[in-house]
């Protein structure tokens, strides 16, 4: 057997599934080039069937992405695995991972389908997918809590039609280590041609133990591929968190004796920017990635403990991209040096214009804050493209006022496609005054399930505020997510981004996997 | 062997030791009243020796409890043991916790001490703190990288003198569950009279692993109490979460076998309570107490997916303590509602005047707030007895003012100690504005390390923002709280408050479990 771990990144598909977590194709794009930096052998770009918007975000990462192998996820039907198809056509490196229910549950409830009918479908996809591509994942769902038997019989079914890797998911978060490491043993035991594809783990994490469960899948059973999210990113619970799992990995080799190829330096750089375009923060306490992971990192000197460092460190943080915050420009940074930090950031703009409109907004935010960071290049650009073509809300003019003992005020003056508005309201705050303000032209009849902030970079009074908006309407989740150094500007902001993924319309079939 | 799992929380000891999630002595104590609603079989309410401040804390908790065992920390000498026995002498059931590093890394560049030397002292220190108290505990710091042989030399010669419950931290999060549940087991099945003390675990989360951990320890290695915090709060990557311990061994009765005292339904409630006191959040996809751990208590609709409820859930949101935001008061509340309602939440004000100043301020906000929830009675209590006798900086007025392509104002007016300052400045966002305004008096040298508001309820954007703000001097970290509708206003309180705690200058020995 191998002693290489692949490592499949399903941030783009499955976290962003996570209700508000949705991201534009342009955002998708920028974080597929930073997986690819990352070095995951396996990128799990999108859904491509499941809107027009999505089909496009997997084309377009299947046709920039050279290193990675770009996977479409496909329900078991010819027309998600043509989808696929079509939108991977680009790719150097292309993957199809088609998927279909095999647990009693949800072939009764979901499916409402026979096992036999189950076989034949996942027998017929197979081999239809592997028609158009020659590499094939298949995942039965809910394939940890599925008959053994049943599961046995539509795995050998799958391998001899082609699928080059089997996917078990523990869809609910249901397993414990032991018990999902031998599951996953007992399978590749019995399957007959067991030994003819690779087997993979995808766990969640409701129970606290998806790092757990895929790391016993990998020892025990003799997985050899791991899906995973930056952050733990996904629905619930979230999924495995890759940069757990690279890391234990890593520094337990003595007990997994397993090669990656990730580059570890790359994991919070993605961290930062998957936190920062979808709004879900990263807490003090995560492994890896949170700012209190490493006590040194986050700035705190623990005078008399740390002795020596290995009596409390058992990983670098330098070794996971930790880096004390650098000032990487300043007002007098001319556009040359602005254009090569955008590309060190994986940041492609479309156009010279893009570029130069970029320039002036970053001009503007030097004149008022006297240190740049990467975190403020990520959300000065990440304004723009977060919002891109569907924008039709924009902020124009924003002005408040408050004072303990006084109704708060704001005016604010915004754009409704070629409509100027500006209109005033007070409020409780002046953040509940300025989306007052807002909701008196708009009356979008939204809910707001969330409201946070975050200092974007930290040390300094002066740091930009990065502020996320959770609106849902008639069962949509949508998030926004603004930055000025501003807090109220960022509300603002952050709440026309809401609105504007709102009226976008953007549709999806809901998968699980 | 018993097949009762002891539930052993150290939020208010091992986890009050995360950078800038120390409490004061009310807020440690409103909280071990929650863990007790909880009823949590052990609370460690602190470290006695550590500090005065911690001594009080231990002190009043052990006084108040009655349900629960009520543990102090102790290094393994007389002087701390003694502090630790001083503390708990109200306890209705108390337990005293001492505990000396056995690795070799720690031994020589820690403590500097032999292995003959270290196996002495704890041996004597079981036997001072026998003398004292029936209930004892003790702990190998670092035992997980211990070498075996000395260990059990150790843990035979504590039991011997009548050390009742051994614990085996796995202090650096190195573990996996395979190896630390063949661990404890062979230490079970090495030391001779193993059998008269009850087996502990004690796990970090740095590998993402400390609960999988933890459940090893006690299924493979028969260990029968899990140390644990809410949230998972903890140094860098943060201990065992209780949250996930509970509902693993709930859920998973089928393969644990084990009874828990726990009542789940407090969960959520602990779990905001120590968010909020400690301004430490929860990241929205934490397994058990995330926001969007259960899709439909976050208020989202999941329509056409969730045909059937069991078809993606395991666990029941209700079952943990979710339930939807209820209005409990609003603006024609009384005041005996109001008290009772204080009650219900656990929270005891010492005087009628303190009721009635608390009352006051439930006005002013039910004047600017329409509905009221649990949260913001909780905020509103919170940031009365946050600072409570330590306060020197107090807000007294606020103005401030921002115009889009202006450099916005800010006019604080506050007292330091008797005097009373008003100052103006101006800044790039009008928290920085007030934040400049405030330290053009104070002066105080703090850097700022993080700076985040989270919205209290949802659901309306009128809610209240609760701001953090973490400032480092000198090697301490603190961190402030303040909560307000108007989101400056919070900032400013936050950052007076968190100045108010580096003024009380109430430091503190660190300790590591």
């Amino acid at each position: 057997m191998t002693d290489k771990l692949i490592i499949f990144d399903t941030t783009l598909r499955d976290g962003e599934q996570s209700p508000g977590a949705s991201m534009t194709r342009d955002e998708k794009l920028r974080i597929a080039r930073q997986l690819e930096r990352l070095k995951v052998d396996v990128i799990e770009a999108g859904f491509a069937a499941s809107s027009n918007g999505d089909f496009e975000a997997v084309k377009a990462i299947a046709n920039v992405i050279k290193d990675s192998t770009v996977c479409s996820l496909a329900r078991a039907n010819d027309r998600d695995i043509a989808r696929a198809a079509e939108a991977l056509a680009g790719a150097n490196s292309a993957r199809i991972h088609t998927f279909i229910a095999t647990s009693a549950l949800h072939m009764e409830k979901k499916l409402r389908m026979t096992p036999d009918q189950v076989l034949e479908q996942a027998r017929l996809s197979v081999r239809f997918a592997r028609n158009l591509c020659g590499d094939i994942e298949f995942s039965p769902e809910d394939g940890y809590r599925s008959d053994v038997d049943f599961l046995c019989r539509v795995l050998e079914a799958v391998i001899d039609e082609g699928a080059t890797t089997l996917n078990i998911p523990d869809t609910v978060g249901y397993a414990v280590p032991e018990l999902y490491g031998h599951f996953i043993r007992t399978l590749r035991e019995r399957v007959p041609n067991s030994d003819k594809a690779i087997w993979s783990v995808h766990c969640h994490n409701d129970l606290g133990m998806a790092v757990a469960n895929s790391l016993a899948g990998v020892k025990l059973g003799g997985a050899r591929q791991v899906e995973c999210t930056i952050n733990g990113l996904g629905e619930r619970a979230g999924n495995c968190s890759l940069e757990e799992i690279v890391m234990a990995v890593k520094t337990r080799r003595d007990y997994f004796g397993l090669d990656l190829g990730i580059d570890a330096t790359q994991i919070v750089p993605a961290s930062r920017m998957v936190a920062q375009t979808t709004g879900f923060v990263v807490q003090p306490n995560k492994a890896v990635v949170g700012a209190n992971a490493f006590a040194h990192a986050s700035g705190i000197h623990q005078d008399g403990v740390l002795k020596a460092r290995d009596t409390y460190e058992i990983m670098r943080a330098e070794d996971v991209g930790w880096s004390a915050n650098k000032i990487v420009l300043g007002k007098l940074s001319g556009r040359n040096a602005f254009k090569q930090r955008l590309q060190e950031l994986g940041i492609t703009l479309e156009s010279e214009a893009d570029v130069n409109a970029a320039f002036l907004k970053f001009k503007d935010l030097a004149d008022r804050k006297s240190e740049i960071f990467d975190e403020d290049i990520l959300a000065l650009v990440g304004n723009d493209t977060r919002t891109g073509e569907q924008e039709h809300y924009r902020l124009v003019a924003l002005s408040q006022q408050s004072e303990m003992g006084e109704r708060p005020q704001a005016s604010v003056t915004f754009s409704a496609g070629t409509q100027e508005h500006v209109v005033t309201s007070s409020g409780n705050g002046p953040v509940d005054a300025s989306i007052k303000a807002i909701e008196s032209v708009v009356a979008s009849g939204a809910e707001l399930l969330l409201y946070s902030v975050n200092a974007i970079t930290s040390g300094s009074t002066e740091s930009q505020g990065e502020v996320t908006v959770r609106l849902q309407l008639g069962g949509r989740v949508v998030n926004g997510v603004g930055s000025d150094p501003d807090i109220v500007v960022a509300s603002a902001k952050a709440y026309l981004a809401a609105l504007n993924k709102l009226h976008s319309k953007n549709e999806k079939v809901a998968a699980q996997g």
